[in-house]
């Protein structure tokens, strides 16, 4: 295949705090394992926005954008060898092959890989970085590019994803499995298992203790009360309802219906279109997706929230707040919210303030807290699933319960990174070739 | 049963920071719920010196202490009437019972003992504080005493736990619970059960994703590498090896044993002798209850600690931290020594200053954080299990190998307390009748 020189791509001047439409040589096979993927759609995501305002410290004009989904028209040495020795991810990949890649690069190789912690692959970088040009544009190079693209429709094999479309796509790059991503630290934290399940804390989860069983209690005292069915009631809140934050909330409603969960969660945020959007994509939901009935939502702002919680719990709080906006108002919102032995899931991408809790302040309440970069490679399978489920709000473009507002053409990108900056405007998809 | 009038007290005099043993009223029942415990013997923590530094805000002059073994020698009117709505903890309880106490009073009734948070319970108070006279005395009240109270012996009925010594028992109020509570949240934690298992991260713990099965890995892709052996082989750094240390030491290495773990251990002190004690302790363990051979033990200083940890890991990290000091430079320490996905559990007793790490530095890692004080009550029947399996180091006094440096009279207290705070000392009981 025959590449053309030069290509179009939005890219940031940290000094100026603009993103420019420019044309540029087109990225070339640097290392044996690289790919170069022709990009379909690229996304605009909240954390773009980081680096967009200047609270990260760039120095190099950058290549913006790391969310993609593409077609690979150039493939390094590695896949044309089929070397024994590497993982099969580097003699599947196909020129041709349509991929989406995770906002994050990994090698597929090292240890954090095969444990599953992606994210933080020895060899991991990050698109739209000073290390590695971003996606918003019309060539990409991906480093690695086994262990981080994710094959969702080839000419050689079916691919169960093929009927999907390019926009829905997209969403598996970062958002949708960050929201997974969080909403089952939430579900499956050891402090949030006892409430769930009616059994006592603390689990035992592995068959480590007396008693046995695969999860079971450990103080299993017959005088002491049983765990009421009115405490299996969980107080949930989720912060910031931008479009990460509704990929949360969709992914939690359904593992807590799955698990016939009883809750209350109150979706929070400032900006009352978010709130909108997060209303009617929980009513619109079928019933069996947002808790049989189960459950009650609300949405509100900070303040309202203390109040609601307050009311709903007689003052305890919250059993767990996902925190999906990443700075210290938020992460003390969630603190101001938590109940002692809750769980605190902070999905944002933090920046370089101390962390705005003392010490005593986390003993006093038995504070847990999970930080950190989802690993999307990882999480693609869950988050497929509830891809294929929940097409109405995932697969549609511009409608009120759909979570994409617009697909536009990426010279318009300078327009959009001011709207959405300004809450304009919802989550956009950049076409490069309009 | 007539009680003297007056009785022997430790008490704190903040302004002068001083402790005083005094002749005063011996407390009375001034709740239904109440009981009297005449103290056999009660022990001196290392929490019990961040009031006697002056490090908490403290008005009043407290009688201190919080861990103690006695005897039920009054009960308040709940407890005879045996009320049915009661839980049968409130009916069980009996004069001449032979009982030890969590360093928190638990009602056992609301909804954070239901679940079995009792250290959070609604109704809790900390012995030695402003609120609730402590157990560096002969005699001392215990509110809610059905649900806080621990039967370790009666006349009425056998206890496995008749056997075991005083002082022993004595380490059940707060240590040794303590300890088993931090190396079971660092065991369980999801983040560390996919290199402990095998299986890849992130876990189901529960039946709620595609696939199914009690413990599962949520991504199933045949095309991945699998974990390899050299995967599963866990780095963890202890930081604190005062009496708690040691508890959570030896809880860690039991369960690390129980389930043939391969693993690093480095424990970290400052204190020559802390040290010696850990690494007496280590070597004195039959080989079954320090993993089989397939552990590897080292003490060490902070720095120490951080070359060894990377020269292990090849600069990766450990898998967990248990911090179990409660300030900010070992908070600092654990996030140096910690890998991305690692797990960082204190369980010291933290102050004022805020936590000396920034969101931005906990995304970087993505790491867990598990806070607060251990719920005793609920943690019993493990401590117990540890308790009866280990009499060695929890059941003699003044050996190498033995937890308790010696059993002195309350009278020494003041003197006590000084060699405490200078590192001078272990762990020292006081008996108020001798």
């Amino acid at each position: 295949m025959s590449l053309p020189e030069h290509h179009k791509a939005a890219r940031l001047h940290p000094a100026e705090k603009v993103i420019k439409v420019e044309t540029l040589p087109i990225p070339s096979i640097t290392h044996p394992d690289d790919a170069i993927v022709k990009i379909k759609l690229s996304g605009l995501c909240g954390s773009d926005l980081h680096a967009y305002r200047g609270h990260e410290e760039l120095h190099d004009v950058v290549i913006t954008g790391h969310e993609f989904v593409g077609e690979v028209v150039a493939l390094g040495s590695a896949f044309q060898k089929g070397a024994t020795e590497r993982p099969p991810l580097y003699s599947t990949l196909k020129l041709g092959d349509k991929v989406v890649s995770p906002f994050t690069s990994s090698c597929g190789e090292c240890q954090s890989c095969r444990i599953g912690f992606t994210s933080r692959c020895a060899h991991q970088l990050l698109f739209g970085s000073e290390k590695l040009p971003g996606g918003q544009a019309q060539y990409v190079r991906v480093p690695k590019a086994g262990g981080t693209l994710f094959v969702v429709g080839s000419e050689s094999a079916n691919s169960s994803l093929s009927s999907f479309s390019d926009t829905s796509l997209l969403l598996l790059a970062d958002i949708l499995p960050t929201g997974c991503f969080a909403a089952l630290q939430t579900v499956q934290h050891p402090k949030i298992l006892a409430p769930l399940t009616g059994m006592r804390y603390p689990l035992a989860s592995i068959s480590i203790l007396p008693g046995q069983g695969e999860l079971h209690s450990v103080m299993d005292d017959p005088s002491w009360p049983k765990v009421l069915d009115e405490d299996r009631h969980l107080t949930i809140a989720l912060i910031g309802l931008g479009p990460v934050g509704i990929c949360a909330l969709v992914s939690l409603l359904d593992l807590l219906s799955s698990l016939k969960a009883r809750f209350r969660l109150v979706a929070i945020d400032l900006v009352e279109s978010r709130k909108l959007k997060a209303e009617a994509v929980f009513n619109n939901l079928p019933p069996e997706a947002r808790g049989n009935g189960l459950g009650e939502f609300v949405v509100a702002s900070p303040d309202e929230a203390k109040d609601i919680v307050k009311s709903w719990t007689d003052g305890a709080g919250c059993n767990a707040v996902m925190e999906i906006v990443g700075n210290n108002p938020a992460l003390a919102l969630a603190y101001d919210l938590i109940r002692p032995f809750g769980v605190i899931v902070s999905a944002g991408v933090h920046q370089a303030p101390p962390v705005p809790l003392t010490g005593r302040q986390l003993y006093n309440k038995n504070v847990a807290l999970e930080f950190g970069r989802c690993p999307v490679r990882t999480m693609f399978p869950m988050a497929v699933d509830l891809l294929r489920r929940r097409q109405d709000i995932f697969g549609e473009v511009g409608t009120a319960v759909g979570l994409i507002d617009s697909v536009v053409s990426l010279d318009e990108a300078p327009e959009y990174y001011r709207k959405f900056d300004k809450g304009e405007c919802g989550k956009v998809i950049f076409d490069p070739w309009k």
